[in-house]
């Protein structure tokens, strides 16, 4: 059952938005303790999934949308890849359970990206798997979105990081 | 799967460890929390484990440790009734699973319970089915402890309340 899961969430980042005022530095927070959580997470993904090595970037968008979010929220995104050069996709969330307890973000609180501590687990996993990625909200229905879009991009040389920074 | 929430739990407390020094703050600061999700996951659980009203305190302590937990937690405790007067109780548990990341507490964090997150869900809900009760661990395996315990004290009459504060 996920709701303890979801309303303990939703405490930590209240507890966050006490600890700074300013909205991007608790998506800053969020997504650098997701990352922790991520690097130690994969382990467990990859024991239990009991996955085979992806072949491909698009095979691993899938991997993370269809086993990786069906195994810790219970929903699976569908998966779109957005660019010619086959390194940037998108999950797509018609539902997205982490939310399930928010009615919608304070006036105040309109940059928050509320759930962004997923963005740094995708990204602390990939990486512990020798992937670099960037990895952000594109949409969010908390923001009046139709609908939650997370957006991945591969990095896929040591100059595709640079040319990215 | 838990392990997501059980990776965010950690991140909560090491935020609330950043942000007050002193053991009991971080305790308190978890008791809240938990209280305010107990008031709200209440709801979710008579919804789902669609149970009927308990008859006694006994009976109440029983459907804690073997419906909610279980539903929430995935484990099971056992239950014991620790005074004549039938009103105080405790889960016993063997593994809690909230602990599964946690080697053991730093030196300088002895005082602190881990899971008091728990201790305010249970009083929260508790509450909101008129139950007043006083809820606190009495052992923590963390804390070198040969089980987790959990106590419940229900507290029967204004008087009683008045006399326990």
């Amino acid at each position: 059952s996920r709701e303890l899961f979801v309303l303990t969430y939703g405490a930590l980042v209240a507890q966050l938005c006490k600890d700074y005022e300013k909205d991007e530095d608790v998506n800053t927070c969020l997504d650098r303790m997701g990352y922790a959580i991520g690097i130690r997470l994969i382990d467990d993904f990859l024991a239990r999934s009991a996955v085979k090595r992806c072949r491909s970037y698009s095979e691993t968008a899938d991997m993370i949308a269809q086993v990786a979010f069906k195994m810790y929220l219970g929903v699976t995104p569908s998966v779109s890849c957005s660019s010619a050069a086959g390194n940037e996709f998108s999950l797509i969330l018609d539902k997205n359970p982490l939310v399930d307890f928010v009615e919608e973000l304070p006036a105040e609180r309109a940059s928050l990206c509320y759930c962004n501590l997923l963005c740094g687990v995708i990204r602390g996993a990939l990486e512990m798997v020798h992937l670099a990625a960037e990895v952000t909200f594109l949409q969010d229905r908390l923001k009046g979105d139709a609908v939650t879009e997370i957006g991945i991009t591969f990095l896929r040389k040591a100059e595709d990081r640079k040319h990215k920074r």
